[in-house]
C-alpha cells in the first residue's frame, strides 16, 4: 500500500550515483535528475546508493545534498536520503529541543513509538544514542514537562511483541481498566501507560473495540471528552497512531495545509514517512474524510521542485 | 578478564560437530569431549556448531543435548550452547513463571537489564518475544506485584547510552534527588526509577560517587537501612549490578554454596554468564570478600562432569 513508485529493473547503484554526481556538476544543480533518482528508489535501494557514492567520490551523498539544496525541497530530499531510523532520530531530536514543544512536536515522537514496527523503534533508540550521546529517554525526560513525559517515556520504551495474538479476556479486563482511568480523568495512571506501551497493537485494537462495546463510546471520544490539554492532545494521538496510521497521517496533512500557509515541516514529514509504507490508504482516508483529494491539497499548496517531489513520492508522477 | 579459554588454533566447526556426534554414538555418551569440545568455545564458535551441527545432521545441537544429558550437568551445558540472549531469555521467563518469585528468581531479571551492554537487552528482549509470543514486559506486568513491578518494567525497558560520557552536574542533582527519595523511603519514586533505568552506566557511577561524597554514606547503605522487604533487596542488586557486577556475582555464587546444600541453578547462570565476560574479577572479588577461592569453593560444592565443566569455565581446566 505504498505510493513509492520504484521502476521493474533499477539500475545499479553505481549507475545512480554518477547521474546524481553528474546533477551536481558546475553551477546550479540538475534538480530534476535528483528527483528521478532518489525519488523512485525504496530504502535498502537508497542505502546501497549512499554507501556506493562515498565509496566512488569519498564524500558523503548527504553533505553533497546539503550544499546543492536548500528551502523545502532540500529538507524533503535530505530526510528522504536518511536511513529510516536515522531520519526519525533526528526528528525526534528536533522536536525534543525546539523551544516550543507543542503537541505538533510531541506528536512526532509518538508516531516513531506507535505507527511503527517495534524493530523499527529499536533502530531509531539506537541510531539516537549514536547521533547525540545521549539516550532518546533520557532527553524525554530532561525536555518533557510531567504528565506528557511519563506516558511519552512508556511509549518510547516499548518492544511489542510483532504478531497477531489477541486474547479477548485481557481486551475485557483493560478496557475497564482504561475507562475506569479515563473517567476519574487520571489519564496518566500506570495501567494507561502500562497497557498503551507494552501490549501488542493487534491486542490494543481488540481492546478499543471491547471499549465501544462496554461503553457505547469510543476510547478516543472518551478521552477527547476529559480536556484540551496536551496529555488529552497526545492520547488521542497514540489512540489513532496504534488504531489506524491512515487516519493520523491524513489529519497531519490536513493541518498542514488549511488555513493560512502551509506547515511544511509536518507534510513533507508525513509524505516522507508513510510512502514506503501507508500512504495509499492516507490517501483514501483522506478523500474519506475531507471530500477532495490529498494530491489536490497538495498541489494547491506547494509549488516547484518541492511539489514535484513530493507527487513523485505520491506516486502521481512518474 | 574472561576465564574461558579458547585454544590458540580452533578447529573447523564441522570438526567440532563430528566429535560431538561421535561423543553422542551409541549407548551412554562421552560426556569429556563434550566438556572438551564446547567448554573451550566462546559465543560466536558455540553459535557456528550449532549451526553446522543443524546442517550436517538435520537435528538441532540443543535436543539432540537434552536427549543425552541430564542432572545439574546437562542443563549447564544446554544453558552454556544457547545463544546468549536466548539463553537469557528463557532464564527470565523462568524466573518470571516460578512459583515463588523471590529476590533468587527476580534478580535474574535485573542482571539481564543492568550488568550487561544495552545490545545485549535489545537482543533478550527480540528472543524472548520470539520465543514466548509476548514481550517481556507483558510478563512482568502480568506476574510481578507492585512496587517491584514498576522498577523491573523501567530497568528492562532502557536502551542506555554506551560509550564514557559523564555530566557531574547531572551526578550532583541526581544523587541529591535518589537521597530525598530514600530518605522519604520512597523507593519506586519516579525520580529513582527514570535515573536507574535511563542514566548510561558510566553517569550512574558518578552519581553514586557523588552520593556517597554528600551524604558520608552509599546509596546501598542508605537503601539497605530502608527495612528488608523485596524492593530493598532489588534495589541492592540494582546498584551492585551497575556500579561492580562482580561484587554481585562473587555474592550469588557465595549464596549458592553456604549453608547446607547447593542452589545448583545459581551457581551454574552465574558462572555460565559471566565465564566470557568479567570471571577474572569476580574470582578476584571473591577471594577478597570471603578469605577463600572460588575454585575450591565451587570443588568443595560440586561433583563428577558438573564439577568438571565448571572448572573448565573457569579456566582451571584446558
Amino acid at each position: 500500500m505504498a505510493t513509492l513508485r520504484v521502476p521493474d529493473v533499477v539500475p545499479p547503484p553505481s549507475e545512480d550515483c554518477e547521474r546524481l554526481k553528474e546533477a551536481f556538476k558546475g553551477w546550479g544543480t540538475d534538480e530534476k535528475a535528483i528527483i528521478w533518482v532518489l525519488g523512485h528508489r525504496n530504502a535498502s535501494q537508497r542505502k546501497k546508493i549512499r554507501e556506493t557514492y562515498q565509496q566512488l567520490y569519498n564524500e558523503s551523498l548527504i553533505d553533497q545534498l546539503q550544499s546543492e539544496l536548500s528551502g523545502d525541497f532540500g529538507k524533503a530530499v535530505i530526510l528522504w536520503t536518511y536511513d529510516p531510523p536515522e531520519r526519525d532520530a533526528r526528528l525526534a531530536n528536533e522536536a525534543l529541543k525546539s523551544r516550543k514543544k507543542s503537541i505538533t512536536q510531541l506528536q512526532i515522537i509518538v508516531e516513531i513509538a506507535c505507527a511503527n514496527t517495534p524493530h523499527h523503534l529499536m533502530a531509531v533508540r539506537q541510531a539516537y544514542c549514536s547521533l547525540f550521546d545521549c539516550s532518546l529517554e533520557e532527553d524525554i525526560v530532561s525536555n518533557v514537562p510531567l504528565p506528557v513525559r511519563k506516558v511519552l517515556l512508556g511509549l518510547v520504551s516499548s518492544y511489542r511483541y510483532h504478531k497477531e495474538l489477541v486474547d479477548m479476556n485481557i481486551a475485557n479486563v483493560e478496557a475497564a481498566k482504561l475507562h475506569d482511568a479515563i473517567e476519574k480523568k487520571h489519564l496518566d495512571h500506570d495501567d494507561v501507560v502500562w497497557i498503551l506501551s507494552t501490549r501488542n497493537i493487534f491486542q490494543l485494537k481488540a481492546t478499543f473495540e471491547c471499549y465501544q462495546q462496554k461503553y457505547e463510546s469510543t476510547i478516543y471520544q472518551d478521552i477527547n471528552s476529559c480536556g484540551s490539554d496536551i496529555l488529552v492532545s497526545l492520547l488521542r494521538i497514540v489512540i489513532w497512531c496504534i488504531d489506524s496510521p491512515e487516519k493520523h497521517f491524513a489529519e497531519v496533512i490536513r493541518a498542514s495545509i488549511v488555513g493560512f500557509g502551509t506547515d511544511e515541516d509536518s507534510l513533507t514529514r508525513a509524505i516522507i514517512a508513510r510512502a514506503e509504507i501507508d500512504m495509499m490508504k492516507i490517501r483514501a482516508e483522506y478523500l474519506n474524510a475531507n471530500k477532495t483529494s490529498l494530491d489536490d491539497a497538495v498541489i494547491g499548496d506547494t509549488s516547484g521542485y518541492y511539489l514535484d517531489f513530493l507527487m513523485t513520492l505520491l506516486g502521481a508522477r512518474m
